[in-house]
């Protein structure tokens, strides 16, 4: 399904910005990229910048046309920061946009293309498009380098991806350690609550207290250890006291 | 709004991605940028790669320690591909991060953290932090160059911000034109009706074949300039039929 999902670079100008592109890409589990007449390719900047995606670089094809990079794709997407005048159908939102690209890379090939660092696309490029999407972004400075640009759109891709069941993507998730039982957690609540009367800070039962304190032990969500810590530190303050 | 919310970049290493961080930075509309101990800064490579965005670099304050640096902040989530061990409250989606940054961001400054290009944050300055945030990436190739990162995380800040009511921001729409009336549409679908007859591609009235094609153009929703081309067109194939 990602493998589907190409990225065109028009006529790039730096060669840096295809080898930070393709790190992009592939940080988003992509890899396959198309350049149309880059100014200078293969380049020791596009290697040395893709940091770990020199495959992805090796990979790319290089191609004259626009036309001939998307032939094949069923819907092609250009990415400009320009509204034009003849309108293509326009994406105001990148995640839909990448919802859309997602289910059609099913099936199909689908392309996402970026034009020239300065310059953008042509109007002629646009027409090979089928769709175009902007990046909302500050109306006062809202031009983003070409590889951040990739790098954005390419995130909402990964997203829209993930986010589907069929994906399988895991979201690695740090371990709590097992979590006490509400036993173990009412036997804590009880123990705090001596030390508070033995402390003198409650001097007669305060549910209020007493709850708001449950709510922000609740939401800390201790686990085992973590709780024993703090009995712990309750027996040694009961003791003293 | 906006300007409550600080990007902390600890000990960068190249000068040319504060420069790039920069340029993400203004691109989302987030000016308040902070340096811990920066290996080179000021650096002409921090400003020839800002791009525009070099007012914020030369406002970006330095400071000797991350805890100087978000002592003021109500929230401080840290950006990093690594699991602790020592856990702090996770963020898995950076757009439910985004959301609570710009909710709080209201009232009182928050930040976002950012460790160094190879060894990303200390467990010391991971302390020094309320929560973390993970950008989901390739599990075998997840890590943003430092510049990249910054702007995904500095794109869904400024799209939780878009997306309040209170924001006031407008999406740049391409203009349609004025549109036509359902009185203009169904003259026009009258026409081509007409002309298919005329041509023999229709010999019978047929309902569903008509009804497709109605379909299609009101997907293709025609402007009153595009509809007049349409009849124009009808109105040459009629006479040459």
């Amino acid at each position: 399904m990602l493998s589907n999902i190409r990225i065109v670079l028009v006529q790039t100008f730096h060669p840096g910005n295809i080898g930070q592109a393709a790190r992009a890409m592939k940080t988003m589990g992509l890899t396959d990229l198309v350049l149309v007449t880059p100014r200078r390719f293969p380049d020791h900047e596009a290697d040395r910048l893709a940091a770990g995606a020199e495959d992805v670089v090796a990979d790319a094809r290089v191609v004259d046309t626009l036309s001939e990079a998307v032939s094949d794709c069923v819907q092609v997407v250009g990415a400009s920061a320009r509204l034009r005048s003849q309108p293509l159908p326009h994406y105001d939102e990148p995640d839909v946009m990448a919802q859309t690209l997602v289910e059609l890379a099913a099936e199909d090939p689908v392309a996402l293309v970026f034009g020239r660092e300065r310059f953008g696309l042509t109007n002629d490029e646009i027409q090979c498009c089928s769709h175009q999407v902007s990046i909302p972004a500050n109306p006062d400075y809202g031009i983003l380098n070409l590889s951040q640009a990739v790098q954005v759109l390419a995130y909402e891709v990964f997203r829209a991806w993930r986010q589907r069941p069929d994906s399988g993507y895991q979201t690695p998730r740090p371990s709590t350690g097992p979590l006490p039982t509400r036993q173990q957690l009412d036997y804590f609540h009880a123990h705090l609550s001596r030390v508070m009367h033995a402390s003198g800070f409650l001097t007669q039962p305060h549910a209020r207290t007493e709850q708001q304190l449950q709510a922000l032990f609740n939401r800390a969500q201790p686990n085992r250890k973590e709780l024993s810590l703090l009995r712990g530190l309750l027996n040694s303050l009961e003791e003293s006291l």
